[in-house]
């Protein structure tokens, strides 16, 4: 039996993973801490849980969290993950930090995106990427886990073949325009979140600026081998669940559109949450929901000489909670799509 | 020209007020507040204003607010109009008041089912419930209006022809079984009114308890000329504007459904705001978006012995700021429609 | 193992039984027919199930099906699984009818809501109403099931614990006003269920006139034990999956709220599938999505004297291809909860 | 009085002209058009028209239509505005086509992209296309109008202002990331649309082939004086009005971020129809829905040397039918602003 607790439960993240980890039995649930809602019930806060659930949460106790625990789950803003990993690292446990604590190797870059300094450069040193497309040996044996952002991954899943390729598209040249349901942007009662604002209406923000960027171009310097800088644009789409990246690139030149498609499905024959679509069609957010999937269409255009690649994921799953119990499934020796089998809930 | 002021001008009702009377040439916008935006561009605050409406939102000050205006609608939560509509009254301007506070004829039931005292009676006394198709004569020379509320309206419009033939259904057999787009719940952020929690969903509120009842009740009863008990409840739709309500009755006996029907279509033949389908046609919210109309379907369903009326209006307009429009229409002598003769936004 | 064949397997419930069957251990999926789609891979035309599920659509042929399959369920219009039913008693096979073909106990009654012979009686007469928390003996035993209606379930379960005590409502006093989403009315292309038309907006329809009707009065007079009409008003609601139902009904006198919310808690305790919120407490339908769940809030309001039970069902699963997965279960002698334990998807 | 016919008034572009000229005082609307609803009152059909247009549609008489009316609008699919504008011409009367049959000088290239032979030669030359703020003049003195595509005209009004720079940015660095709302697909039953599929969804389509990308070309070609191959990428937003393009090209350099903003203010300055945001801010589709504005957002991302701008507009008023009267105005020497100033319908 793994023991578990979910730090910040009662966020979409963190309520996801209860989702996800609430009905295994190789898991137990020890502590699902709250700031807000500590005393109350979670199955009464959200119903989806009645029944299967029946835990109160907690203020975050991190003595007790940290000697109970194998694993435990971060599902806070940035800054609050450094703490918590301080002390299960001295405990010998592990951490899957679901923020952005350690997700760039460079403590400064870190700083300068965030805002706030990073308190355990030791930690970050050590910390895992935890993508496990990009190198799952690493995360097996990884005590901190940086679980990817959601934007991030969907980018990244799109992009890596080429990446590896190295010399296939021209530097810098990649723009990512990405769409993200609301859920991503969290449980604060904000007004510019609410249903009435956001409802029949789509809009860009954070262009040229959104705190993504250094990732995306940290693992693709990573992958490709060379110094990439790409332009992110996020848009918010009338949906709950669901990111949609459309990634543009300029080809370098000889390589076939079949040459292209078929680069994509070798990359990801072998992997479980990956599917590559056929030639001409391309994917839609609803037919991953709820799962861990990430689906990719991929075409180049002969006229333009550019590769388009659209890859869609849910956000709260192969964008964060999904992705988070893959990664704690490799940590434990686990089959790593444990509990992660299902089909997308369409329509 | 009509010089008017919005108290409360950044909620949605305030906002729709701006849009409604934004562009009139017979009307000046004087002051427009907002406590929260006070020194902001109402245009920047929302953009659809942008190029049309250049005032930018002030804090309160009352004594020059009454000084200025000839009307001054006040869009702010209960409680809040009694000292503005006491202090217009004593420099003799009028106020439209699209809140509570004026509803109830009984301060005693408005202060149990609002939980503040009721500081100005003299002034309730005199306020005049502003529903045209009920009483228009008593709006033009009202001082005071009591804007009707959203549900309130579509209910009272759905049943006036019936209450008013004063023995043709049961009393206390009316069911209103209503639903409202989620603008209805106002401009405040909290988290039970994100995008991400309502999208996708539905759910029933305030069972057995809304504040609307006893406003319905008590015109019921008036339209009747008896004690008329309602059962209410209401419901929420992902959607931002709308309410359809299901209003069911039993009929004593001896009318027929063409008979019925026929009551419906000769009550608001000369009504400008109020269409009533059909036979056999059922009205959607969407044909009255960003209108003052009302559509009603009706049937009598010699099964059950029950009239079955569907009542659909924008809560917006017809139940908020347009019934709002024309009621200051009828006050200045204006033509009612003025304004607010403009077809539906479908789709 | 038991062996499987979906007829229909391209509308929403069929494809939903795809999803439900799809990866299980104990199922094998023989045949997915689709008239519309022989020859195409199903993965292809729904991509949440690639790399799931790489069954290709066939034409029926009713004799291989009948031949190879242990049971069979029918997701088709009402009329089609006559024949189907006919041939796979034939050959000692199960049917489990997710159309309305065996639902009404009275062939004329069927007749007259469908508008087509019903031509097996016999068949009729032996068919199971598939309501497990009804009676889940019979369904044990059954041959051919009648699985319920999604709005039919919604109402049942709402009232059951009610209709049991025989005397605690008045005759003829229920209401049930229903909500649906948009998955229930199907797959074909017509314009009235595009997107751009039901977004945004809500509406009636089939009032007083739904086919559900005889559905739901014929349960109720088995549980009532007495003949019970009831008034049904189905809407919807701009959203795929769920159904909510507001159910009114007069109290005969003498029964507390806290006396009727004992009565349903009891009544469902140890159902694994029904839960009964806290007092206070009223469902909303995207807790229970993608779930087999029913959710239930109830009161009774003293001042009206009526009870109002809100019920919230998938209707897609616990209205139909989860309800027909239950009842397979238990045809089958297997844990009735097998494929079915799932976390709702929240957000 | 202008006498104005709409051929194809059911369509969503003909019921958004018939929603803008039916309450013009200045406007008699002779015959509303449809093949498939002929005999039927429009405000049956669309009930958001009922007490304001009582028209019944009629079957397409090109003799009478040419007879009676001014000008026809022609709201059909590409190929049937060729003998409509032919018989038109003869008669000396307007046309204003919102399809596609005049809007690629090049016939050939007409041809290629649709599929169907260009039979008026002639009337292609003298056709104007219908883009006031790019040459009003000419829309003046023109006989038939080709009214731009709703993506292009996002497109164009984005990007006008750079291409007029001729050297400004680099040639085919150019990528369009366009956004729509559902309505842009039409009325027509197909499954794609439904509501069940396209809720909480979002996906890409025709990428790197959709029919607009030519159109877009010419136009971007004529204003900068060169050669100019773009990357176009459609996508569909589930929300029904509504189109975002996000446009990205690489600045040829020495241009700082105010200048270019400067650039676009000044360009902007004296048209009714296009606001131009303050830097920083970003539009939505809600703030334009309903009205002809077409509101920008425009910044230098001096970190990788492109310009980013993001363009909304109403798919159905700026994109089709607003674009139309705003066309048919200038053609009949009345105010360009003429019954098109409107505040969008928020929220």
């Amino acid at each position: 039996m793994i023991h578990v607790s979910i730090i910040g439960a009662t966020g979409y993240t963190g309520v996801e993973l209860v989702r996800l980890l609430g009905l295994r039995e190789d898991v137990v649930l020890d502590h699902l801490t709250s700031r807000t809602y500590a005393g109350q019930k979670i199955q009464h806060l959200f119903p989806h849980l009645l029944g299967n659930v029946d835990h109160t949460c907690e203020e975050l106790d991190l003595e007790q969290v940290t000697t109970d625990s194998d694993v435990i789950f971060v599902a806070l803003p940035h800054g609050h993950a450094l703490p918590i990993a301080k002390k299960a690292k001295e405990k010998g446990k592990k951490v899957i930090d679901l923020g952005a604590d350690f997700r760039l190797k460079d403590a400064a870059v870190y700083e300068e995106w965030y805002k706030v300094p990073h308190t355990e450069p030791k930690l970050l040193e050590e910390a895992v990427y935890g993508l496990p497309e990009w190198d799952r040996d690493a995360i097996k044996d990884a005590t901190v886990i940086a679980n990817p952002g959601c934007f991030v991954t969907s980018i990244l899943l799109g992009l890596m073949p080429l990446m590896k390729k190295k010399d296939w598209i021209v530097p810098n040249s990649i723009i990512c325009d990405s769409k993200s349901g609301t859920s991503g942007a969290g449980r604060a009662g904000n007004v510019a979140n609410l249903f009435t604002e956001v409802e029949s209406s789509f809009k860009a923000y954070g262009v040229a600026h959104h705190r993504h960027t250094p990732e995306i171009e940290q693992l693709l310097t990573q992958m490709a081998g060379t110094d990439t800088m790409i332009q992110f644009t996020p848009h918010l789409v009338p949906m709950s669940r669901g990111i949609l990246s459309t990634i543009y690139a300029t080809v370098t030149g000889g390589h076939t559109a079949d040459e292209i498609h078929a680069l994509f499905e070798e990359a990801y024959a072998d992997e479980p949450f990956v599917q590559v679509l056929p030639a001409g069609m391309w994917p839609m957010t609803k037919s991953v929901k709820g799962t861990n999937n990430c689906q990719l269409g991929v075409t180049y255009d002969e006229r333009t000489g550019r590769v388009i690649i659209v890859s869609v994921i849910d956000n709260l799953m192969k964008g964060a909670a999904g992705q988070a119990v893959q990664n704690m499934n490799l940590m434990f020796g686990l089959a790593e799509t444990t509990g992660l089998q299902m089909i997308g809930l369409f329509p």
